[in-house]
């Protein structure tokens, strides 16, 4: 290992501005992982390895993680910024861990804090946080991944026995997908339709019992394994069908709704939309969770080929005989731009996360921190799958070692981009929050009309600046670069909504009019979340090495959809042209701070594990 | 399963073009595969496994396709263009069966039939087909994965005894990744540096024997497993070290390089270069296997993801409730493109096998096929990365259970860019031949010195009608389609040579101004490939059908890349922008086609396996 080419002042810079705000929890969350022995999981058979991750989430869950966003009142410590920082830091590790923690603090727990209220806090989140009382979330059901609204899981209220009656009606109602069901789960959070009195009052969620606590299944309670999945072996995945299964009354999570004793509905948001939004809301915690994760996967991705490509030398192409592979232009291209956005989206995410808590805490922008959450979630996993293949492809055979970890980092990260809201959806979500400011002229779509809060950017705000900057040649600017981006995402939402307008104006029905301009909605998405995290990240390059990590993150973006800039008139065929010059020229430069960029991630050895990126013992 | 709406007369057309000339032996592999019984790996333990794939591998060897290409006179049929053809078939079954194969007959049989004379042809060619010699390929050692000039293993005459001593010097020379090695194979030809009488001859082949009769390795043998890997776990790959191992002259693989008993050594090509690219394209049948795997593993993974898009009914961006998947364009646009550029990687495929044949058989054109072998490896493993992707997205958490397959079409296909040559040096293998004719400008640079004998095109040559066509606005015209894909490989070609030239004039040193271009180089190299796939296409798209699957793949694959040519005049903004929509227009006119499309790839439901992509039982 070229150990000598990284500058350790500057790593620890970098790792800093990474780090952030919750820098010393990230820093003892790495600790305990490291001291966890994730080489223990190694040839486990998978019941060995789910209880092996079972024991790891309890030894995460006693430093306080567990509990961390809960309130102190109830063993936490009321920081669900912290939570979803170490959140990431454990997706440096075994990501069958990453998820089970997902599962039972931030979800199953999740649901507890903030769909219920204090006697369900009273009652459950202490054991939730040290995994005395493992548990599950159980939303997805076969025939609904993408579509909440649509489950077909029953609850009916039986005022005679002041009881709910959680019932299974058919196999698209089976609940599917569902972590720690098969194996650990001893209660779940249940969304199901809730029936009272014979009138239907939409999806409520609901704790309903599944093992005793010697593991047996309850009565009415069928669970079965989801079988072998691609990865995550270590995740009890399992299949719950609930045959008229009777809990008590207090079970319903009631923050948003609630059923008195005689089988009177009364809910504080009067629209059952509304309410429907705002239950869904609480959970955004979730999402903002994965896009970190997916960031963090790609970190290490991204660290093992720039260690490997510093040491291994290949001939080939021609240069001398000890070259290493980063000094390949190809190498740095498909290394060296990906690590850049590495940086840029934790800016996004980190923004994100401080958002999300200040809306927690009373303040405003909750349909930002929504669509910011999907679109980063999207955004991110959709880096990472392209990161992890082509540092898998930059190690050669070596990246396809087991031991060298992009079998499992792959395998293991794959569902990111489909399970939280699968990105397609995601996507679009953001791009009709996006078009909320011209839901006026849309009033008879419901699609568009239930998105109407957020304060939009002017599509032609800031178009009289950009086009003086057209003239401009300097790329290196970091105010032609804002430019570009917000050009384009100006210019996207505002021949959205044209489109849009137009196509109905025509007669086409709303719905299909979104569906024909479906690519037109997810660039837009795009666009808009690039714009954001590059705008944040300008902020904090503050160093000429983060200068360059900037340049090269907002050149190799626009490079990558260079085409959409040619045909607005934002570049001439000739900028086009030099613009790819300077992405590889800020390769070559960057390319000495290579493994700097890369020590900046802060992923401990004992995390990284890939023996090609750890130095010869 | 919405049978109804595949056209069984249009697939069978389709499918017809796709089996090509070896269709009756495609069909004989499909049934073999089919009885083969593939879900038995289901659950095996690793060594179990690999006994299975080498059982399965005799009972495909048995049926003639193990020695398909290997003479008549021994026990072969003396068909190669078959065997190329039945590998592809195998790729829709169980990958670590087709790199068994692949090993045994295409890579050690082929270095005794291509390597070898006579002598070894009677004496190893049959037990090689018909597996009773378990047989490894030994090239690539641990210092040197995409450098075979490089290796250092040692072959020193000993003409006292008339026998070679094969050494391994050092750990950079022991011998990785070597399939058949860890638990099978019985003897390994083995790539080495031979040294006659204290003087270098270059790189030549040996047959070494590894295994005793019962499976005890020989004195000398090192053989150690490579371990877990991401996939293929039923191919026994491992790291082979020969400790002074002696073994009789008649061993060394003599077609191209010859030691006489008293050792003096002769060879029919004088120059050691020669001789050494001779050796290689000698076993450029692999390649071409590899490529053609590649598409096939593809076509699994679309027929699964459409398949399941025509069941599964999603609500979420608003259609109506019981829309199936494929009628979203997000949906049709991630996998319909690829359907298309599938049947147009395969026509590049068929010509290439053709052209394979007729070299083998004293034709001209060598390094044409070695260029286009190259070339297609790379694009049509790629194609595969990305519809593997694509298609598992398109499944959702149906697509990350392993039973539906996407596990294990991707883990065990991901080292199929890697291997047989990294798809990046390959590109850059494909740009060098394409520069032979501007050699003669660069008569100082031995890189490009080495392939002069490309008759290439002219850059210039087609550039006066394409001006013409510049007009055009029918994108649906196959000779626009044809121009803008010859204009965009003759400007690379030519502006490439440009910058090398002028750099090297500057006083860059050859190589480091190859570098500088490596960009440049894989752009032209896709250039050609893909010019070169759409022109074999477009002549063979003689129904209504497939002028729309050439219409979607010309344009989808253009609109891919649509930057260079907005760069370069030949598309204006306009253009670029109605490219887009008249791909979106042609996803929807072939939506309706998309079972029958799939259907035209020919997959028996016993290959294809997946649950969602089968019809309810």
């Amino acid at each position: 290992m070229a150990i000598m080419d990284t500058d350790l002042q500057a790593a620890a810079q970098l790792q800093a501005l990474l780090d952030g705000p919750h820098a010393e929890l990230r820093e003892q969350t790495r600790v305990t992982l490291s001291q966890l022995g994730l080489d223990k999981a190694e040839g486990l058979s998978r019941d060995d390895y789910r209880d092996l991750v079972l024991e790891w989430t309890r030894e995460v869950g006693r430093t306080g993680d567990g509990a961390r966003s809960f309130p102190l009142a109830y063993g936490g410590q009321d920081d669900p910024g912290g939570r979803v920082a170490t959140f990431q830091t454990v997706g440096h590790s075994d990501l069958s861990l990453l998820v089970k923690m997902g599962v039972q603090f931030g979800l199953f727990g999740g649901a507890v804090h903030r769909l219920g209220t204090d006697k369900h806090h009273a009652a459950y989140l202490r054991d939730i946080g040290t995994l005395d009382l493992p548990g599950c979330f159980a939303m997805s059901e076969s025939g609904h991944g993408s579509d909440v609204r649509s489950i077909r899981t029953q609850a009916r209220y039986d005022a005679d026995a002041g009881e709910f009656v959680i019932h299974t009606p058919d196999e698209t109602a089976r609940k599917d997908w569902i972590g720690n069901a098969a194996r650990h789960g001893r209660m779940a959070a249940v969304f199901a339709q809730l029936d009272v009195a014979g009138e239907a009052q939409g999806v409520h969620c609901f704790l309903v019992p599944l093992r005793d606590e010697n593991g047996s299944l309850l009565e009415g309670i069928e669970i079965e394994d989801c079988g072998d999945k691609m990865g995550l072996q270590g995740v009890d995945n399992g299949r719950i069908r609930f045959h008229a299964v009777r809990i008590p009354r207090d079970n319903l999570l009631d923050r948003f709704g609630s059923v008195s004793e005689e089988g009177v509905y009364s809910s504080p948001i009067a629209s059952p939309g509304a309410r429907f939004f705002s239950m869904i809301g609480a959970l955004v915690e979730g999402r903002i969770c994965i896009g970190g994760a997916g960031l963090a996967v790609a970190r290490n991705a991204l660290t093992i080929a720039v260690r490997w490509g510093e040491t291994r030398r290949q001939f080939g192409t021609g240069l001398e005989r000890d070259t290493p592979l980063m000094d390949y232009l190809t190498h740095q291209r498909r290394l060296l731009p990906a690590i850049c956005e590495s940086y840029v989206l934790q800016s996004a995410h980190d923004h994100l996360n401080a958002s999300y808590v200040e809306v927690l805490n009373g303040g405003e922008g909750q349909r930002e921190v929504e669509a910011l959450a999907a679109g980063l979630k999207a955004v991110a996993t959709w880096h990472m799958v392209s990161a992890v293949q082509n540092a898998r492809e930059c190690c050669g055979g070596k990246g396809y070692l087991a031991e060298n970890r992009f079998a499992s980092l792959r395998a293991d990260s794959d569902v990111f981009t489909t399970f939280e809201g699968d990105n397609t959806v995601l996507m679009q979500l953001v791009a009709k929050t996006l078009l909320a400011d011209y839901a006026a002229e849309f009033e008879d779509l419901d699609a568009f009309g239930m998105v109407r809060n957020l304060t939009s950017r002017s599509a032609t705000r800031v178009l009289g600046d950009i086009r003086r900057s057209l003239k401009r040649k300097d790329f290196l600017d970091p105010s032609w670069q804002a430019a570009a981006l917000e050009f384009r995402e100006d210019r996207l939402i505002d021949s959205l909504a044209r489109r849009l307008r137009t196509l109905v104006k025509e007669g086409t029905d709303p719905l299909t009019a979104l569906n024909r301009c479906q690519d037109h909605a997810l660039a837009t998405a795009r666009a808009h979340v690039e714009r954001q995290a590059h705008e944040l990240f300008r902020n904090a390059a503050t160093t000429p090495l983060l200068e360059q990590v900037r340049d090269l993150a907002s050149l190799s973006t626009i490079e990558g959809d260079r085409a959409w800039w040619l045909e607005h008139g934002f570049l001439s065929p000739e900028d086009s042209k030099n613009l790819q010059k300077q992405v590889n020229d800020l390769c070559a430069e960057l390319r000495p701070h290579a493994l700097t960029l890369v020590a900046g991630f802060g992923i401990p050895d004992a995390l990284l594990r890939a023996p090609i990126a750890l130095p010869a013992s």
